[in-house]
């Protein structure tokens, strides 16, 4: 399944894709009064310098510059997330905490919310979600009175009792309810991850959904040491695993914020930077120019041609550090500290 | 939650819950011309002699009888399946894939089936149903022509789409769409099972349900020996874990399936055949009556007052043999193999 | 295996088996002036009242009415250990560091720990060691200058160099080398336990063995909510699982310090339990005299009919709590914390 | 630590590290006459077309050639290794015990083994070793007579007896004695494997040792689609994970045959590959003349030089396939498979 991520990053114009806006950023060609339809923040938190980059998609022509759709995303990047220290660990896991509450304030404060661990437990690189549900403080079924009102109520009952306590939720001044849930990849369960959500969604009635995974970053040096949020769901073709259909706002009806850490890179996209690298060097020593006229083919047309004999067969492959394992279990562990702040 | 399992079980008479409808036959007192409204038929299957026991329960009048609702139980016993010894194995594979698909024929013969693994795989005596399922060969996604006419379709044209398939789906001779999920235990997930499985259900539209789920037994002779088939659903307080809402074919719309293999006695059932044994033996002997004029309180009270000493501290107590984690994967291997033959 | 234990806890005049010198203790008849042999204390440690008992046996005579090896067993109580409560878990660790460089420091203070997670990963109640293992802080092979002189030395040269670099070890102020192992049980390896940690010992020479192990408990009330300290090392038939042969002292040449946890009572205890109340409440009430004379049997003898017609069926069954995943997590996270801040 | 296999490889003139003899030999220039000091033979094996090559190093002279020790390297390759299909596996399981057989002859038929599963069972691709000896049937235990004796001899008694049961052993007409374990890596021992086992070696006396790796070969189409066999023992840089000691007979006493799947291509291969498609390209157009003057730097300088660029940040970097838990998982039945049926 995943070889659809790299197939479709394939035809996007030979760019290989990125789950984080950052890196889509980098790649637009951003001139000197920014890129239009794209608000850019940069700042620095704490002691510890983790670098916090706000992108704002603020239009359609922000969504085709950056080929994300319209909304927030925050990154945080930080070399220290990949190594044991648990102090700084702390500190990022408070920073996400405040952005994940703040994400969630922009979309009504809502008070019951699911959390979903995409991704597949099996592969390291992708246990991210599952890894930070093992992690959480699970409250929806410890709320007082719930059980007892639930035993009895027959199914039309509940489902209206529970629509009144989500209402009488929000009043509870600082009560959160947290359920979760880890559905698994469609190897496993036959079924997209959206049909699975969307009826949990239907049947439990959340008031927002905080869905949790591994992504692919575009650079290597982004893998274990950056996480994303945004407010705009997930999308077919994206995280590490694929999604064929949406977790959104307009595909669940209610709200979702994502929280992603770049575990994978396309095996393609190395390619794509051995070619590049060896185009500079040839075109700054002329060699552009001689190589033109021969042969019927110019220069970028034979580096085309090294992509597409290469890329094939690399299609299904992915980059990840030999110790993903403990950089999953670090990640892991500061974004499942974070949320349980959020809702304790 | 488990308590609630025993609890129950604590009024229920004072008589400790056991799943197995084999069990709860043997604890009813049956008179020679059987018990009323209950149909019994025992057969041997096979060189190996498994012993299948196969309960009808008919009327209300056999459901008080038993505390088993209506429908069928189907029991396969065999010492030799808590043992390595694949040709035993394979026989056993081979007759629960037979029964199952017997109690599918009975329900209209569904083409597609959602199996769930009931129980929490972190618990090795509850991870009957996740072991089942990483076992199973799940086909639904693999449908042709399906991904992409569901790509390009948008969720209400979807729906109709599904229901089509699932039309079309029982026409086509022989193939089978099997989808799975590992819901896990309202500890993780924060909600009931039923919750859960019902949006599936409401979703993604199977045939029916096939439930996979280690169960209690009132013996620890049964545990890993014994596998339990019925077409009644599961019920609230059944299971190793505990199931307080339904997942039967009133509560979800579709027929369900159960497949269930003892793990567990609860601890209190050693406090009842302790004093049973005991009673029998001084009665026997004559200290019965003597006991009986003295201090104000007769025999049956002291056995009474002895049970409810000690059993309020086992009431959250399980007895598993230890090495609980051999016939788990031994049983579920046998399961999973059976379920594949059956949608292969 | 497991039978083993039980089996012999039948044959020790029918007492069950414990690995708490506490309740060892209490089962031995303690008279006014104490038990002979063994000394006692008890304090109350910090704010929550973590209840400390330090039982010393102090000769054979102690040996004899224990029936534990002469040595220092320190228990901690609190039954806050077996719920969500972070700050209480803080202090437990913090006692639990303090008990354990204690121990050290009467063994020599040894600069190199060797950690052993006793113990089946598979089995839930016997997987408290391999979790502790898990989230160590491992850190002999990031000793500086120990990668390049071991990777040139031959096989004479690095037992010598190693030789040298523990005694080094030990004046390097402060500086601790940790290693660990997750040896597995007999019935993954073929191997006695005792056989592989003998071997790794001579080949890699720590100062000491640390034995992290799940054990048996007499009574459920103490599963998951207590830690035993001991300098006596492991023996035949202790721990969840069992060891033919021990880790001690004796055995390796190293002094081997234990941590352990009861998560399982033997389910025979729950017979005894049982019959014991009986008993006291059939005297109590004087049809103990009426049946004295009844049948050519006195009650006692009866009793213990009793006790052998129940107990065989339970040799190899184990009560354990139906939430023991949780309990051994937190028991796992409070003892690996306090294990890294003796080593750190 | 992975670093380091790959560091090594970039010092190796350049040449990206394989495990595999096969890809050693396609990459050492062979001439008409074949390559002096190895042997190559190969064959098609059953109905399914395995593929095997038997690559023979005789001497020195093949050694330096290929890279690898003196030696037999038996691969097994098979596309259908990497799918579902049943009547396959078993058929490469045959294959493989026959093979492995015929190795195990050739060291003096050792009949009492102890199998070692290699790697991390926490990283997906580095999984195989343990994940293949969760499914062995281990039979050391077992054997008659052989605890009460143990458990009654003293240390120095015990390995005198130990001696004289595998000499018995072998005479034992095709009994087997299996042991086994997980040593774990560097990271969660702080040990090298090396030591761990030769440790165990030495208590324990096995005849010989059966190793299971994961490998990195040096074409990402053999991932998951290949096994290779050796008597050659495992030696420093070499598997998924590194070992920086050798296991190999002259380090243990004892013959060392391994089973190795490759799960993993370093980064860096992609890197050369594309280098090398582009030098091919340019030259072919004559781009190479005009380059050759320009700027003080000849075109393989400059393909240098790309290397030198793009490499370093890729060290720790590996490439893998997306659904590496499906063939690993697949893989590991088939040689846990392979390996029962050569001990029962």
């Amino acid at each position: 399944m995943r070889d659809e991520v790299l197939e479709r990053a394939a035809k996007e114009e030979m760019q290989v894709h990125t789950d984080l806006a950052l890196e889509a950023r980098e790649s637009c060609g951003e001139g000197e009064e920014g890129i239009p339809g794209v608000n850019i923040r940069e700042s620095v938190h704490g002691d510890l310098g983790v670098k916090v980059t706000w992108v704002e998609v603020l239009d359609e022509q922000g969504e085709r510059a950056l080929g994300k759709p319209c909304g927030s995303y925050i990154t945080l990047e930080a070399e220290r997330m990949a190594v044991h220290d648990e102090s700084c660990h702390r500190e990022i896991s408070e920073a996400l905490a405040g952005y994940i509450r703040r994400l969630l304030r922009g979309v009504g404060n809502p008070r019951s919310v699911l959390v979903v661990g995409l991704g597949n437990q099996e592969v390291t690189s992708d246990s991210l979600g599952p890894q930070v549900l093992a992690n959480l403080r699970i409250t929806r079924h410890l709320e007082t009175g719930r059980a007892e009102d639930r035993t009895e109520a027959g199914k039309g009952k509940e489902a209206e009792a529970m629509g009144k306590e989500e209402t009488a939720g929000r009043g509870d001044a600082g009560r959160f309810s947290v359920s979760g849930i880890v559905p698994g990849v469609m190897a496993q369960t036959g079924m997209e991850t959206a049909e699975i959500i969307r009826g949990i969604v239907a049947e439990t009635k959340p008031g927002a959904l905080l869905v949790v995974d591994a992504l692919a970053a575009r650079s290597v040096s982004r893998l274990g040491t950056t996480i994303q949020l945004s407010n705009t769901g997930i999308r077919p073709g994206s995280g590490v695993g694929n999604h064929r259909h949406s977790l959104t706002r307009e595909s669940l009806g209610i709200p979702v914020v994502a929280v992603g850490v770049p575990t994978v890179v396309a095996a393609a996209a190395i390619v794509y930077d051995t070619v590049d690298a060896l185009a500079e060097l040839l075109e700054a020593a002329g060699a552009g120019n001689a190589a033109e006229a021969v042969d019927g083919m110019t220069l970028p047309e034979r580096y085309q041609m090294v992509r597409e004999l290469i890329e094939p067969r690399l299609g299904p492959m992915y980059v990840t550090p030999g110790n993903i394992d403990e950089r999953v279990k670090l990640l892991g562990g500061i974004i499942s500290e974070g949320i349980n702040q959020v809702f304790s």
